[in-house]
């Protein structure tokens, strides 16, 4: 059984076949009172009609209500008719809800430059309305998949002095996943009672720790967005001890769904950990994090359980961080494999060669010039990658 | 039969059993007269022993005599030890030949982190320099080759009214090709006689307007060098206008190596002629080129034959490039598919797929801000690279 949303939130999913059969593409979040609401997008030039809109009512600073989500047709690169579309689905939900339309927040995922069935979305709408008694997360998360292998929510309920909190996050992404956030969409709700500042604060810095520091393939999405609402019926206030306690656990639920989105990186078999420290500066140190992240030579060589360090060196090389070869030392699955410049540890191959077939794989530098650090997680690169991305026009 | 090489050179190649076998993997170039010497070198921070010896020889400014080149070990991240074997290959080059081994230059090609086998070396070095008769620039590039599916060299000769001058091209480099060099070996010898400053001013703009701009897969690698020797053996000295003339057909014949060498990118199919128009500076035309043409997605939707131009829209714009999508305009194939923010000519997709079957396509973006351009070619991703890269220790 899934655990209880978050007090005074309820789901509703249908199906629209937009794009996909058989299955749900539509589905709303709604909650009973005013949301405040905190967000991140995509930094992409082209965001996304749906981005605009959120963007838009982000900056007003007003609450919310609703989030109406669909999968198959991004919105984006759809110029004024994509702004008209969201407009009239934002109308359509706030008439039948009896709220505003700008409380109704809109993500969107799929083909970018497809223009939305808008007949299709005036006869879906109502459906998605009308099943809103769900409690159900995982259903949320069906209604926004795309070339997803699994879905991606998780749960979880805190215990304050006060009473109880409950936090609740559903996630889609798999393939042009990469740190500034890259198709993915990701909602979380909860019923703690904060303030609008503290919120988006809290957020921001949860988000920057863990789904800025993900990476499939590198390119960044023109839909990306990352929504958290949280509508206070749980009636519990935190003071700051709690409010400590209660961003850990949001940073805590918010990396757990983002190691399934890099779990399930289109075609991913591994998942790379990359820690680098001894950075001069944290910009560096990111620099190089990145680069290795990012590098489809190293990403063939995990998904080979291949154990050849020299690309991951390689790739540092080339990131643009600071670097001294003398300097640098790597571990690859906690084996030493380049230090001071040169190789060591030859006769550990056939170890490390058994640890490159485990799932999870570690991957840390240290670039002795200082004490900045940062991690990544990425995923491998394998057929099922090229397969996907070339036969489904996603 | 292939043509002469420019006079004084010659060729002499064999087989040391680096790493490959039952083929060559040593190749030396030899020139009768000294060279003057201008060359250009990968900007990873860990550059190899051989590029870091060849660095030296360049800011020296002297003149060279010879180019040792080899596969199966890139000798990078090797340390001390790595410097003291090119030393060491410098020196018995330098005494078999009767030069001096600062005259000795050294390009290597394989897998990093591996020391050389320096018994192997001295035993093979004497076979490949009696061998030094061969006019046989094809023969080169077989002893330089690793991945490459098919071999990248040309040779050109121009009439001029001093006489008659020839170039020839020899080049490697299938897979971690990107701009800034990677993985890529290039020798271009000349018999023209020319200064060292107006030589290395021209092959650096020539590079700069060929190499620099192809990629396979974003990496750029620790051994990247491209390297051009002129001898003046032909006794012919250009005038300015000879000299633009000897300048075209420079940059023509390593445009030529350089189309062959993104052909061959690691199991590419297509090649992607991208030109980007209108940018604001030189600097965002490069940027959108380049995201364009490192994009995997954008990659494996072409080798997959999909019209998803959304994705190359959607790389514009995480590229960093100044652009307002309201003035972006992108033609595939050289239909226009996107214009004022919206997409266009949707009914002439299936035209599209038809000219997506082709080996060469077409990218043409206009960011209509300014007048600045970039050019840039790049292959596809398909499950041959996967394949090689998973699989080869490189």
């Amino acid at each position: 059984m899934q655990p209880d949303l978050p007090k005074g939130f309820g789901i509703g999913i249908t199906q629209a076949n937009f794009k996909y059969k058989d299955r749900p593409d539509l589905g709303v979040i709604f909650s009973e009172q005013p949301c405040v609401y905190a967000a991140l997008f995509t930094r992409n030039s082209f965001a996304a009609a749906p981005v605009q809109i959120d963007r838009q009512i982000l900056k007003n600073g007003n609450t919310v209500r609703a989030i109406v989500g669909n999968a198959g047709q991004a919105n984006a690169c759809t110029g004024d008719t994509g702004l008209k579309n969201c407009k009239a689905i934002q109308e359509q939900t706030a008439n039948l809800l009896g709220i505003k339309s700008e409380e109704v927040l809109l993500i969107s995922t799929g083909v970018i430059g497809a223009l939305f069935d808008m007949a299709k979305w005036e006869k879906a709408l109502p459906d998605a309305l009308a099943d809103l008694g769900r409690q159900d997360a995982k259903g949320f998360t069906s209604a926004i998949r795309t070339t997803d292998a699994f879905l991606k929510y998780a749960a979880k309920t805190l215990e304050f002095a006060g009473g109880e909190v409950r936090l609740a996050v559903m996630a889609k992404g798999a393939g042009m996943i990469c740190p500034n956030m890259a198709t993915m969409l990701c909602v979380c709700i909860t019923d703690v009672k904060v303030d609008r500042d503290v919120w988006q604060k809290m957020f921001n810095d949860a988000a920057d720790r863990t789904f800025n520091r993900v990476s499939v393939d590198g390119d960044t999405s023109t839909n990306d967005s990352i929504i958290g609402l949280a509508n206070g019926m749980s009636g519990v206030e935190l003071d700051s001890r709690d409010e400590n306690i209660f961003k850990e656990a949001l940073i805590r639920i918010l990396a757990e769904v983002a190691y399934k989105l890099v779990q399930d990186g289109e075609g991913a078999s591994r998942v790379l950990n990359i820690t680098v420290n001894g950075a001069l500066t944290p910009q560096d140190a990111k620099l190089a994090a990145r680069a290795i992240a990012n590098s489809q030579l190293v990403k063939t060589a995990i998904y080979g359980g291949d154990a050849n360090w020299g690309r991951i060196i390689n790739a540092v090389g080339y990131s643009g961080a600071m670097v001294e070869p003398t300097l640098t030392s790597l571990k690859l699955c906690g084996i030493e494999r380049f230090r001071a410049g040169q190789p060591v540890n030859d006769d550990l191959e056939e170890q490390l060669a058994q640890k490159l077939k485990e799932r999870d794989i570690q991957i840390d530098l240290d670039l002795g010039m200082g004490s900045d650090s940062y991690n990544m997680l990425a995923s491998d690169l394998g057929h099922e990658y090229v397969t996907l991305n070339s036969d489904y026009r996603s």
